[in-house]
Parts: C-alpha cells; sequence; structure tokens
C-alpha cells in the first residue's frame, strides 16, 4: 500500500437546477468572464441561454470563444490565452464536455504563462504555477475533468496528443446536472462510458502495486455502476437516475477519491491518445476496442488472478472456474459489454483505420522512455501488436 | 435523489511517515502555533517529540493546550480561544483523536467569535462565521472529524452534548499515518469501529429517501471495510493494513463522500449523545449498544427491506429469507458483531447506567422540535423505550 496525498478543491453543485447558483459563485472570481464551448449542442439544449442570464445576473462582461474541437487542440488553447491576456480575463467559464473542460484548464495555465505557446505547457517543457480561476458545467460523463487537475490537448501540425496533470489547476466549482446530458447520443453515451470504465481500469485496477483494500471494492462498485446504468441511458435518454449515476461515476473515476498512490502508465489511455492523434476518433470508443485486447495480450499467470478477480466481482463470472479459464471468460465479458451491450464498433478497421501508422504511433506512445510501465511493461513491440490485435 | 454540494477543503497525507511534510505545511499558515492535545498517549507514542521537532523545524512559536477531556468540555474550548485572542495565534494544530481534534475546531472557530463564551456557537445561539486555520494530526480512527466541518462538544454543568456543522471549520491539512494507531486499545479499537459504521448508518444508509445507487453501494464497501478489518487490527495492534484501512474508512464515513442531500436526524447519534453527556462513557460505544435495538424497534414492512438489504449485502444474511425474518437476522448478525466480534458489553446497565434519567435525556434527545426525523420519525417515547431496551 502507497502513501499518497489527497486534496480536491472543486465544490460541487449536483442536481437539476443548480445552475441558479452560477451567478453567485462566478462573481466571487472578478468581473471579466471568457464563456468558453465547444459546437452548438449547449444553444440546442437551452443551456447557453440559461448560462448567459446568470452571468447578466452577476453582472459580468463576458467574451466568448466557441468551436473548441472535440480533440481540442494547441491553437484553440493558443488563442483563447492571448484572448484573456489582452482582455484582463478575470475568471473562465467551461460549458460542455470534457474536451471543453480541458481546452478551458489549458487557457487557465497559459493565460498566466509568460510564453505564447502552450505546447510548453502540454509537453512539459515548462510548468504549470499560477492560474486563473475557472468554473465548468458539464453535459457529457465521461472524461472526470470536471473534478480534477488534468487535461489533454492535441497538436494536429505533429499528430501528437499530450496532457499534464497539475494539482492546482481543478475547476473552483463545477455545475453537474444530469439533465443537460439528456441530448448526448447513444454513441457519445457509450463511449463516454467506455473512458470511465478505462480511467478505474488504467489509474489502478489493472495493476500488480498492493492497493487499499477499501479503496479497490470501490473500484469495483463504480464499474458496476457504469455497467448498469450506461444501458438504461442509452435506452431511454432522460432516465435521471442513469444519467445521475454516470455523471458522478465519472467524476469519480479521475479525482482521486478512489485511488492511493500509485504510480503507473496509463497504459490504455496512453496508447489511444496516439489513436486519436492520428485518426481524430472518439477517445472512449478507442478505449473500448483497445482495453480488451490489452487484457488478452498481458494475461499470464501473473496477471490472471486481478483479471479473474475483475470478473467474478464485477462481471459475474462464476468464481470457481479455473484461474485462466476465469481471467478469460471476465475479458469475453468486457467484450460483449462493449460491443454487443454498448454497440460500439469492435475494430479500429470498422474506423477506417489500417497499419499503415501502428510501427510509428507504437514508438511514440512509449514515449522517452521507451517502455509503458502498467500492469505488464509494454514495449513499442508489445503496443504493435495489440493494435494489430485490433484491427 | 437529493440535489446536493460537495465541497471538501481537507488537504490529507496519508501513510507512514508522512508527518515529515508538517513543517512545510504548518508554516504556510504563520509564526505562532497554538499546539492542542489530549492525555499522554501522543508523548508515549514519540508522536509529541516527532511533532515539537517539525515545529521547530518551521521556526514556529509554540503555545500548548493538553488535557483536551474524551468528551471535550466547552471550559476548554473558552481557554484555548481566550489564548489565542490574548497570544494572536496564527494556526492551531490538533493531535490527537476525535476528542482534542473537535476541541480544536472549536477553538479554531470561538477564537473568531467576538463573545466570551464557546457555547453560543455550539448551540447555534451565534453562527460560525470567520475561523482560524488548523491542522491535524489524527490518532484514532472513529469520528472523521479530521477531514470534515462538525465537531461535538459537552457542558457538565448542564449535562448538555451538542454539536455543529461549519462548511468552512475543516481542517486545512490533516496527516494520517496508520501507525499512530497501533497503541489504541482493543477497547477504543471496538468502539471507534462502531462510531465509524455508525455515521454511515444514520447519516444515510437507513433512511426511507430516495439516495443515489452508486453512492448506497459504496456505503455497503465502507461498512463492509470495517467488518473484515476492525477484529485484525484488535488482534494484531500493528497490523498496517487493517489500520490504515480503518482509518480512511473514519474519515470516508463522514465527509460527503457517500451521501446526496439526505436532511435526516442522526438518531443514534442525538441517542447517545445525552449518554455520554450524562454519564461520561465512550461514545462509540454507546453507539454499539443502541444501534441494534433502535433498527429492531423501527422494524416494520415499510423498514424491512433497507435492513434486510443491509444484512444481505453487508452482513452475508441468506437473501432467500422472507423479508422480515431477513431484516431480524441482520439485526442480530449485528449484535453478534458488536458483543462478540468486536468484544463491545451489549447493555447499558454493564456501564453503570440505569432508568432514573431516561426520560429527562429521551425529550432533550428530541430538542426543540420534540421528535427526531429519520428512519422512522422518533418522539420522546420512542427514544425512551429504546434507551429501556438497552438496559
Amino acid at each position: 500500500m502507497q502513501n499518497f496525498v489527497f486534496h480536491n478543491k472543486t465544490k460541487v453543485y449536483f442536481g437539476k437546477g443548480q445552475i441558479e447558483n452560477l451567478a453567485d459563485e462566478i462573481s466571487r472570481f472578478g468581473k471579466k468572464a471568457l464563456l468558453v464551448y465547444g459546437g452548438g449542442s449547449i444553444k440546442r439544449i437551452g443551456l447557453y441561454d440559461d448560462v448567459i442570464k446568470q452571468l447578466e445576473k452577476a453582472k459580468m462582461t463576458v467574451y466568448e470563444l466557441g468551436g473548441v474541437e472535440p480533440n481540442p487542440r494547441h491553437t484553440t488553447v493558443n488563442k483563447g490565452a492571448a484572448l484573456c491576456k489582452k482582455e484582463g480575463i478575470d475568471v473562465l467559464l467551461a460549458v460542455g464536455g470534457g474536451s471543453t473542460i480541458d481546452a478551458t484548464k489549458a487557457i487557465a495555465a497559459a493565460a498566466k504563462y509568460d510564453g505564447d505557446d502552450c505546447w510548453d505547457l502540454i509537453t512539459h517543457k515548462a510548468s504549470v504555477k499560477e492560474t486563473l480561476p475557472f468554473l465548468s458545467v458539464l453535459t457529457l460523463a465521461a472524461t472526470g475533468s470536471e473534478m480534477d487537475g488534468g487535461c489533454v490537448i492535441s497538436n494536429i501540425e505533429t499528430n501528437e496528443k499530450f496532457g499534464y496533470f497539475a494539482p492546482d489547476n481543478n475547476p473552483d466549482v463545477s455545475f453537474l446536472d444530469p439533465t443537460y446530458t439528456y441530448s448526448v447520443s447513444a454513441y457519445q453515451t457509450a463511449s463516454g462510458s467506455a473512458d470511465i470504465m478505462s480511467h478505474i481500469f488504467d489509474v489502478a485496477y489493472f495493476s500488480m502495486q498492493d492497493q487499499m483494500d477499501m479503496l479497490k471494492r470501490i473500484q469495483e462498485e463504480v464499474l458496476k455502476t457504469v455497467i448498469k446504468y450506461a444501458p438504461k441511458a442509452i435506452e431511454k435518454p432522460d432516465d435521471y437516475e442513469a444519467r445521475a449515476n454516470l455523471m458522478w461515476a465519472s467524476s469519480w473515476a479521475l479525482n482521486d477519491f478512489l485511488y492511493d498512490g500509485l504510480s503507473q502508465s496509463t497504459v490504455c489511455h496512453a496508447m489511444e491518445h496516439e489513436l486519436s492523434a492520428f485518426y481524430d476518433i472518439t477517445h472512449g470508443h478507442g478505449l473500448a476496442i483497445l482495453t480488451p485486447r490489452w487484457l488478452s495480450y498481458v494475461l499470464n499467470e501473473q496477471t490472471a488472478p486481478c483479471i479473474k478477480r475483475f470478473g467474478v466481482n464485477v462481471m459475474g463470472v462464476d468464481e470457481n472456474l479455473p484461474l485462466m479459464d476465469g481471467a478469460k471468460t471476465a475479458i469475453k465479458k468486457l467484450e460483449e459489454f462493449f460491443y454487443e451491450t454498448l454497440g460500439l464498433k469492435s475494430k479500429l478497421s470498422d474506423l477506417g483505420i489500417d497499419d499503415k501508422n501502428f510501427s510509428v504511433m507504437a514508438k511514440k506512445a512509449c514515449r522517452a522512455k521507451g517502455v509503458l510501465k502498467g500492469f505488464t511493461d509494454l514495449t513499442p513491440l508489445d503496443v504493435e501488436a495489440i493494435y494489430r490485435m485490433c484491427l
């Protein structure tokens, strides 16, 4: 069991209609706000109008940055940071899913960075020190960005997608109203759910390191929550109970509630970031394709107990099965959940991806150290083999 | 499912040797510190010396307030607050269990209160506004005070024991090193474990209100954690895994991780506070005596499903039992856990308590409103009947 530090400064307003508290909260941070959002969905569901009303009530001067991309780009972050510097913005407000919140988080840091290019921060050439305060209004249960200090940004000039975690870069306040996710499509609900599960898998669950028993059990309950409610939300998009459980699960899966001080690469995330950097695919879908193949690839006598435990405690696998059979059945049930229950396509080739960049992507995934440290350590050759299993 | 606000500012250092970070953390808050502690146990285990070394390293001017009582008294809080005002204390440091942390929390508030008597704050005649910053070093897994804004203080002149929750009265930083609990006696380990479980029972688990499914499941995992590790810690006091799980469980049980916006009386706590106000008994032991009798008293067709679910999911009761049988078996197993596995005496008479004050205590437990709102609403007559069941 490792030592750890837990600190999460984000104040969360959870539930229907909590946006009513936005005016009071944002006015604590100043008078000039930059409103950041993605495509038009927040206008279609009426959220944009509700937010503007609150900003007017708070008598804020509002600047806007719309059009944040699904895999947000460093050029967009740079544009936002330049605007903050020029106009003397006091506080940022992200309204959207993880991409919008990630971009806003990076703008909050870049606006206080002396250089002109946020890519220095994203690639750890410079470190995040001071940040602008920011708030978020969440519209998609997936990334956990609404309650952590992490962000992932893409550079399409170099086909790179990297991120950082900065302890003080959490949103100051986040509004989590499950009704804002009623309009999320079945596909995005499925992909977001895979992303939530992958955070738990990648950060901690699949690990050879010793973890606190209580936290491991709770990881299992959050996984079971997603498995129970994602199909319900797909079946009935305005199922409040389902949307609420998924939304709070998304925050829990990456805000350090669930973890002690593990140190391992988030292996599937590292492999997936190359996929979406090269092909701009939906992150959670990439994770759903990679994860079961990765588990099959790393299955051996040492990893099997953890995989079988996942099967028994989360996927309903019979605990009396022999070790390797139990682990294989667990992986098969996870595949069934992603590709049948959630309806996600199971192959990279289904997304138009072939093997031509696999070798380069595998090397990039392993980065400078040449190896992904995790459940089992992976070299670029291992990563390439896993990509091929996904074709 | 209720709306809720989640905000927990406490930064936690968890694990062996984390005290090494105390100097850096406390020096952020100023130069004059008041060190608050209880009896001599922190000196016996060497913790006092380690703390003093850190305060010297941080070049703090240190004042001391020792001798905080197991049920901390308002007179002690007043003494501490007067010292803070006189000496211009910048920051408080509690070293001990929940009693010491509760007292320190109340001193932090009373030191910034215009009046002379903290009892005004404890009884809500005045509200907690500003507070001094404070840190804690925990030595007992029980109350959760190390990570919340609540405290309970006793007035022995009036036989009253009351408390408050103030959102900003959390410790700023808490140090949770499970090795500091190695010297906790079997009796205090058992009582503390009952207290942890009772927080979950009382705040949320036993309730007719609709709760978020994910949180209800996680409440069950934390309860199972206590049931698994309390006997191990009693059996082998220096079992790090057991002490670590109990310690983090104690913080989780009352820091709002586990709850959405329920509003109900913490019924057993209200009943127990009268017991320890009148008889100065160990709080967790009082709870262990009261809880199963309370469950038996409120058992009916409406409450049985929740009690049976507790039995099935937490206590290993056969889910095929009929509803009322399942619920009764759950209560029986909880009694066995408290009185056989943990070895706590099962009756108030074992603690020298008779029925002479029951009528007054029952009225006081129901306070101004004359009723305890909860799983089922309890009048003073109900409370008196429950006390009698405990004789």
